[in-house]
């Protein structure tokens, strides 16, 4: 962590980035533990298997970089899969070990681009969000995406464990 | 939420609180539509119960009370049996209705303190670092401590919504 008297980034949003990697690097020490199988099964009967949350967590984190003004998606066709449809749809998922690179791939570019932001830009409006509601609105911000993705990964964290062998 | 430059705590502060609330408030929603029988469930074969997985979650919200220095814990006796122990200890748990007052009084409590924190007070050290170590660790401050503590309920928030009839 950088100091935050040299750093653009105040020590509240260094702290929220250090929460965000936090649940990244759990839930990626959870996946080195659980095999392609076991992410196959349900968390509980007749819940989402761990393929689908592993998906739905990569197509949230891809619709991240639009929302936050990063660029494009780099998967779009996640979105379709794994966010508007359940599990168990009939369409075709991506190979795990696609889904497990994508997982990795997105949540890398997305903390470059996190450090490359001051605190005033994580203040600012994300694209969700019109320039009219937002100057009512302050709070729908960058910032609070980070907050909402990272207790939504938490969330789902407390699902993948349950896969784990005891 | 109030507005940022008249207030004492800055925008990132004042939007991890509403990340926190926002956690409690939803579990408090979906504890609306679990009765004790269903709270008396496992969320998955094997796992923690719903009742258990309460009191853990009061348990944790009564020891940071201590933790950042706003008191003693209330219910000190909820840290045996559902921190220390896991569930099916043999512990006799306290009824479920105390449970769920507990976890509201206890909720209420730390909002009130939280929102009389300012900024710099939650930039302080919490209890568990001692000065020394904070000089040269200054991000094991209060604010790390609500970063961490929400993550944690919406991690079990992920469990309990499992019990929830579909």
């Amino acid at each position: 962590m950088k100091n935050s008297e040299t750093s653009a980034i105040n020590l509240p949003v260094q702290l929220a980035i250090k929460s965000w990697t936090g649940q990244v690097n759990a839930i990626n020490e959870l996946l080195k533990k659980l095999s392609d199988d076991d992410l196959k099964k349900e968390i509980a009967p007749g819940k989402n298997t761990g393929y689908y949350l592993l998906g739905h967590l990569a197509a949230v984190h891809d619709a991240m970089l639009p929302l936050l003004g990063f660029g494009s998606k780099q998967h779009p066709g996640l979105e379709k899969i794994f966010i508007s449809s359940p599990d168990h749809s009939g369409l075709e998922f991506p190979p795990l070990a696609e889904i497990r690179k994508i997982w990795n791939d997105v949540n890398e570019t997305l903390l470059k681009h996190f450090n490359e932001l001051t605190t005033e830009g994580w203040l600012e409006r994300h694209t969700a969000v019109s320039e009219a509601d937002f100057a009512t609105q302050p709070h729908r911000n960058k910032l609070n995406v980070l907050f909402s993705r990272t207790n939504h990964m938490s969330y789902h964290a407390g699902q993948l464990v349950l896969l784990k062998h005891s």
